[in-house]
């Protein structure tokens, strides 16, 4: 009896400014310089192809900073523009970009992805979020932020019209007959969209990209979240602090989608993942308190405050954190401050500890360790059923993911857990989702 | 005594499908097949740098084609995409994307812009238009396109919103001191745009690109676009039929500009070319022969139709063109019938010459000979005040370009009327714009 292959793993990178440390930039030669330089952004995404990733993933806002541009940078350049010079760069990596549903113009984006699409001959994916605060919708001729409820059904209607566009010029109209027609109109599916946030005739003016449509990511952790992600998303970009609450989202996701009638294997939950490497783990907990130390104390209790909606001025760097008040009694943003809760709780940090924890990454899981034990917690998660996978968030710029790369995929690939070759050519076909079936391409090419 | 320097003249490529004549993809061994890979695009981009052109330039649409997607290509890629990947494909040439500030989000407009002058170390460039059809705005919400004074009000205002954002987040603000601050709040200069179009608090979240701002190209000829192009354009596309009414469309704009208090001297305006050359007037005529003998005449009869409110179904093809009422009474778009009108009034072609010449580049100035002549034609107009310099519009792609860029380039080089190397690096520099002088920079970084 031969044995089963052994459940892939599914890995991104999830690249973002000098690191997802917040004291990252901090560092001695940091990457701080570089932000707004092409070519770093071209070495990332050629480093996170040399370890065979399945994509590069970018987040995106629609402001200068909601963290406080003081405190560190956040956006230089564009994503889509990026990821652009990246597909040249690169060969086989997928490239994922946020866009915003609430602020981006359902045409505009279909065409810049359907384009990266082409331009990288199949390896955009589209990560749509709804956003988050008011700063940005005033950028966008909105006094506030529409509520929640709001944004979620304007994000289902944005990606229904989107796909509306991916379908809507099939390649195989393209005749290019030099005694006849160039495109047989007869095989135009205008999608005639007419909805509550949108209204967009079509059809598309880029033909459908080669993967069908873009690989279709979503982070929502919310009940509308879920429910969309659970509706469309092929890709998921979770956070989760531990094995037990990633294992819940992903069940729940996964009951989701298939109460929907969708293959839950054709769904990748892949939660961030901050890992610090290093030969010994000694070493990886001194380079990482090294980090910590850098972070202004005051800066990070303003974010705790606010987090926790305690005055924390007062709390002893180095006691214990005090206790804290149920989440039912919260009033601010809940997600984060139940986050904070599960750390308190888990690991009982002292007040430095926990700033530091939540400077990586803000509360996704985190490993420090050699690349072994990084790999065992990988392969734990994986096993279990809490992930398919993660969104690597390396503390540090471009050496965190070089470090993964060079130390822990050996690792994965020696075990059977991690490609050691790409097999396909699109980011759709290294996560192993099906091909697009269009809901409004013609009988003749469902075949 | 030394003899002035003789007047540069200024060189775009217009690149756009498999060339500007109607008929081009419909040629032997034509780029038809190539429009959706990047490397076409790419090819055109380092053909137009081995030539020292000033620009690339691109022209965009927001629907699959005005002129019927059945009669030839249009739109494939999207333009700032793939101005993006030329931009890692060259090194010095100018990036020149078209937007429409009737369908852009002038906040997303910037940030592409901003983005792409920092990729390309400041060669990015903006053609703004306010588009011309309502199958466009059914792609963007509206059910029609706004009335003209309205599109250019609106213009006007987003052009202005750009400059702001593009000046609100100063490089000098980015301290990065690790020991303190990233950016030094205090510098930026948010816009806070409240206007009859636009609303944009601001700052954007690119900082300030190289060139300070990208150079702004326009292309209006109605009044209401002279204005705006007088009041701030650096790079103007104009369409002009022949040197007379080139001369008067520059003579024009250079006077509205003076009256604004701009100096004339730091706008560059580049009528539309149609070049085509070869080693004798013979070859190059039998080629552009060749060519209109492709196109499907009843195509063209149907598009004369439009552009001339008659039936011309009836009309014999070799014979003159039969008389046409006066510009006063036709009700259709004036543009195109004005140009029909001294079309016929300065060559008196045959139907199927008008055929011919509306086929390559709808009513710009084309030139058909030797390199020698088509550089004779060109000096004739920038000595004469007509012209700063050319958008250049090839009949095929990458062929056109390659004999411009092979045949005609050299001799302007002897001439000494064109460079021969690169001397600066940014767009503004190669077209000998001044710098920019922020509205908003605080008062220290306008030394």
């Amino acid at each position: 009896m031969s044995t089963a292959p052994r459940r892939q793993v599914r890995l991104n990178l999830f690249a973002h400014a000098c690191g997802h440390h917040a004291a990252a930039w901090r560092a001695p030669g940091s990457s701080v310089s570089r932000l707004g330089e092409i070519s770093y952004w071209e070495e990332l995404a050629r480093i996170a192809e040399r370890g065979r990733l399945d994509a590069l993933f970018l987040a995106d806002g629609q402001s200068i900073g909601t963290a406080g541009v003081e405190r560190g940078p956040a956006w230089t350049l564009e994503p889509i523009t990026v990821l652009t010079a990246m597909a040249r760069a690169t060969e086989r990596i997928g490239l994922v970009t946020t866009v915003s549903s609430t602020f981006w113009d359902p045409f505009h984006a279909a065409r810049l992805l359907a384009s990266l699409d082409h331009i990288s001959h199949g390896r955009a994916g589209i990560n749509v979020v709804t956003s988050m605060t008011d700063a940005e919708a005033r950028n966008h001729g909105m006094p506030a932020l529409p509520d929640h409820a709001k944004r979620y059904a304007t994000a289902g209607e944005f990606i229904e019209v989107l796909q509306g566009l991916w379908d809507s010029w099939p390649a195989q109209s393209i005749l290019a007959d030099t005694e006849g027609v160039y495109v047989d109109s007869s095989l135009l599916r205008p999608p005639r969209h007419r909805g509550e946030s949108f209204e967009v005739a079509g059809p598309l003016n880029v033909p459908t990209p080669p993967q069908g449509r873009p690989v279709l990511f979503q982070a929502g952790a919310s009940a509308p979240g879920r429910e969309l992600a659970a509706r469309h998303a092929e890709g998921i970009y979770a956070v989760a602090w531990d094995l037990e609450s990633a294992h819940a989202y992903r069940s729940d996701l996964r009951a989701r989608a298939a109460a929907l009638g969708r293959d839950p294997e054709t769904i990748a939950v892949m939660p961030g993942l901050v890992a610090h490497v290093a030969a010994t783990e000694e070493e990886a907990r001194r380079v990482r308190a090294d980090l910590d130390s850098r972070l202004p104390v005051a800066d990070s209790l303003r974010q705790l405050s606010f987090f926790t909606g305690q005055d924390t001025s007062t709390w002893e760097l180095d006691a214990p954190v005090p206790p804290l008040p149920p989440l039912e009694e919260f009033t601010g943003p809940k997600g984060r401050y139940a986050t904070v809760l599960r750390i308190v709780d888990s690991v009982q940090p002292t007040v430095r500890e926990l700033l530091g924890l939540l400077a990586a990454g803000g509360g996704h899981a985190t490993v420090i360790g050699t690349p072994e034990s990084v790999a065992d917690e990988i392969e734990r998660w994986v096993d279990a059923g809490a992930a398919d996978g993660f969104n690597l968030m390396p503390p540090t710029l471009p050496g965190g993911i070089t470090d993964f790369v060079e130390q822990v995929v050996p690792v994965l690939q020696r075990r059977g857990r991690f490609r050691r070759e790409y097999e396909g050519t699109t980011l759709r076909e290294h996560l192993g989702l099906p091909e697009v079936r269009s809901v409004n391409a013609p009988r003749a090419l469902r075949a």
